[in-house]
């Protein structure tokens, strides 16, 4: 019989600017039927881990050229999750499946898009690694080369260095506090790391790592760090733009003054989305799953615990006060 | 008999700031010696067509970390030329033969590195030519789709242009004054062109031309236009960056602000030099040259007469004066 059951939600009160802030978001009870309406095809899940990623930043401003929709004043907000089928209208997820993919910031979501459902067939890695080790994926430039990973102790740059040391790299990490770079050098096994925030010319810190050029910056934050790289890239270096998450939040982004330097040196710039590389990802978590096994690869999440906590997981992360991956635990069943 | 003939001379005089002035550079009546130096394997040559190009600049600035060394204060400036041999102690090379490369900006040069220097085999194109249309060739990105070259006029652009036409892309241009647009539509077969200069907004410019957005941009430009063409690329979009000529002269250069558009379009920019694609020339010569007598590519020179005028010619490059390419007449034989 069908029924009715309260749902705990994070709802996005409206359009931002600047960086977040908690009360950008509101906790409500609301309601949710425990039942999938029949011929829906859909998915009623229970929320277990939230994925907090910058690029949901971009989803709070009301831009609508973007590559992906805004969110909805009044509305839950949407991310990544790791989730367990509760009811299902669908005969590829069976009640007590384990999913992740596009969910609420809410205790229960019913799917209707089950396409971008990805069911996790995996138990060798813990199931809240789903939304990071193995939700987001990266082409690593394929080389053996002195490597520059900015934003190195967060969520994409901990893999992209630790995926380059795998492939010989010298790998060089830059993060905003001494924790990060503790972390970084001592358990991620990066050659060096520095605080970025204690060096006050960031090109002579560059030279201090690099002394003959970086071949490789994997760029996580733009601005003045991507100024500072440009000047310190060897010939025939490669730029991999990923987050620009220093940017995020301003209306009048900083201006890069050194790009003549990809003529002078011919630097390739590459900007890419996770969503362009999809047909890659079964290679890449069977890949990724030994990697974790034979303890090649060393994972570190922040966990938050309960929904409450999600705005402001979410809003330490424009902040630096995350170490490692955020996320949110909703229920560990 | 050795004996010892007159050669004018450009001299550069020394490091300067900003855009280059006439007065960076002196004439000077030096001497040379008519004879090649038995032993050494060089060549004298008689120059011809002497090439002005805005990458000059940037050897007039003291930073030896460049690509190219910057040109010794007192020198004579030195740049890509058409030349005769008149003595030659080279097997390769015989009296009357025509070769291009890196000369001197004077009458006679005495070539010792004779490695860069090609000979001029084919009849079916001016001599002059031989440093633009012949003397730079680019890759071009190989698509049939909306392309927007800036400088387009200039002597990169106006081939990247045709090139692209031929290619079957829509091509826009921008260039600086009514004469160089009108040259792009009506004679260049351009299928828009706009006037920069008259432009109060290029980003509202650029939508105008491509409503539906740019695929490849051809950078010829660097600065403003760049910022308001990444606005206007279409995701998986290409730009090519080559000269930055806005760039030069400015000692703190235009910050580009829209570089977020790379990651959310995934942009891949890439800067090149001409050097890097020498292996592709000879199938070049012989493209270009069919293109050039089957009148699928016309070829505009902007030519000043006497080494007189080649500081000028040079200066006016940074000021868009030039035509076309620049190129310097110092004799027509």
């Amino acid at each position: 019989m069908e029924e009715v059951r309260n749902n705990k939600q994070v709802i996005f009160k409206g359009f931002i600017t600047g960086a977040p802030k908690e009360s950008d978001m509101e906790l409500k009870e609301g309601k949710i039927k425990d039942r999938v309406p029949s011929g829906s095809g859909g998915v009623l899940v229970k929320n277990l881990y939230l994925s907090c990623d910058p690029y949901m930043r971009g989803r709070m401003r009301e831009y609508y050229n973007s590559y992906i929709p805004p969110f909805q004043p009044g509305s839950v907000i949407r991310g990544l999750g790791v989730s367990k089928v509760v009811d299902s209208n669908n005969p590829n997820f069976a009640v007590g499946d384990f999913v992740s993919g596009m969910t609420g910031w809410e205790e229960y979501t019913l799917i209707e898009d089950t396409e971008q459902l990805r069911k996790i067939q995996t138990k060798d890695i813990p199931l809240s690694y789903h939304v990071g080790l193995l939700g987001l994926f990266v082409q690593v430039c394929q080389v053996l080369q002195p490597m520059f990973v900015s934003a190195a102790s967060g969520a994409v740059g901990q893999l992209v260095g630790q995926l380059a040391k795998i492939h010989g790299c010298y790998v060089v990490g830059s993060a905003g506090s001494k924790q990060k770079v503790d972390l970084l050098k001592n358990k991620l096994g990066f050659d060096e790391a520095f605080n970025y925030k204690e060096e006050s010319d960031l090109d002579l810190a560059l030279k201090r790592y690099f002394p003959s050029g970086i071949d490789i910056y994997f760029d996580n934050v733009g601005g003045s760090m991507l100024d500072a790289a440009l000047l310190n890239m060897r010939p025939h270096g490669r730029i991999a733009v990923c987050g620009m998450v220093s940017q995020h939040s301003v209306s009048n982004p900083d201006g890069i003054r050194n790009l003549y330097c990809l003529v002078m040196k011919q630097i390739r710039m590459q900007g890419f989305l996770q969503s362009t590389y999809l047909h890659l990802f079964p290679q890449f978590v069977d890949r990724m799953t030994d990697f974790y096994k034979q303890r090649k690869i060393i994972y570190i999440e922040d966990m938050n615990e309960g929904l409450e906590s999600a705005p402001s997981a979410f809003v330490g992360l424009f902040t630096g006060k995350n170490v490692g991956k955020q996320v949110v635990c909703v229920s560990r069943e």
